[in-house]
């Protein structure tokens, strides 16, 4: 009953709509650095700024593929940084989000909405969500080991058959249970 | 069975005679900015720059009072940062803990070891330990609740009759689970 762990920081998912705004010309072609955990997606080398009256953060990267609404992902620091705040979510769960302005030497985005910090999650294929007895939705805890062992509640269960199995936490999130990329740990049920 | 948390940032605590090489001249008196929750500490308005070869962070503020050995406390964002490691210990425990260079606009001191990330922990009184049914060392667990709920393992106790009670944690501790200064949580025992 073990999880892979993939550690994500900050980044930003665009609309193909807004990507044209930011870029230096319509349907520009980001440029694959890595590949993610989750099959045909990517981080591209292609970053932009995040903005807020108080402050900004640079090197937030683009992720590939565009997607239907555009969404920022930040750590609770960044949020200080920033000086705002932005609520725990799950993606695509934007209303109400914070706002925030996107920067690309091209051109610049307001959001009204689109920002927010991650909720963990574990993605799962409908067989995986079988083997775990689990299913989409519900709410599982996580054991980790170490010297800084924790046991993660509030981890939400993702279920698809387009998924590959992993847990997605953030680097805040990582650091303080002292975990790597692709650690394997506990998923219990209560 | 609940304890008060205490966030702490990146700080270091100054040997009398480092702070002699650091700053303008001898015997100089550090100004206070803020009390911290254990009884005669405080916060200076004075920070030093920690530097290794690949990066630099500044403003690493320095604590009073001046103790034996110079001390360096690190998230371990900050590690990844600096383009080192530092292995995560109870306070006091520095042998073979990570070097450092500390700069501050005087003079620059060469620590061949006394970088650290600190371990969770929990100070105390004889008389709490007591309430508690925990002694000196013992390793503890302390479940939190709202949206990043989790249960923190490793956590050790300290006890002296010149602490107050507190549970210290990190900022990348404090934001996995969502916490804030101040918040109260469950202390368990196996």
């Amino acid at each position: 009953m073990r999880v892979p762990i993939w550690v994500s920081n900050r980044h930003i998912h665009l609309t193909q709509a807004d990507a044209n705004t930011l870029f230096w010309w319509p349907n520009y072609e980001l440029t694959k650095i890595k590949n993610l955990s989750q099959p045909w997606q990517f981080a591209s080398e292609e970053c932009v700024i995040i903005k807020w009256p108080k402050s900004e953060i640079a090197k937030v990267r683009v992720l590939w593929p565009y997607r239907k609404q555009t969404q920022v992902e930040v750590m609770k620091w960044d949020t200080i940084k920033l000086g705002t705040d932005a609520p725990i979510r799950e993606s695509w769960d934007l209303k109400w989000s914070a706002p925030i302005t996107v920067i690309w030497p091209k051109g610049q985005i307001e959001l009204k909405e689109g920002m927010i910090v991650a909720k963990r999650h574990i993605h799962m294929t409908v067989a995986d969500a079988q083997n775990f007895w689990v299913e989409n939705g519900q709410i599982v805890k996580v054991r980790t080991n170490g010297e800084r062992s924790l046991v993660f509640d509030e981890v939400v269960i993702r279920v698809s058959d387009s998924f590959a199995l992993d847990m997605h936490i953030d680097i805040e999130e990582a650091n303080a249970a002292a975990l790597k990329q692709w650690d394997r740990w506990e998923l219990i049920l209560d």
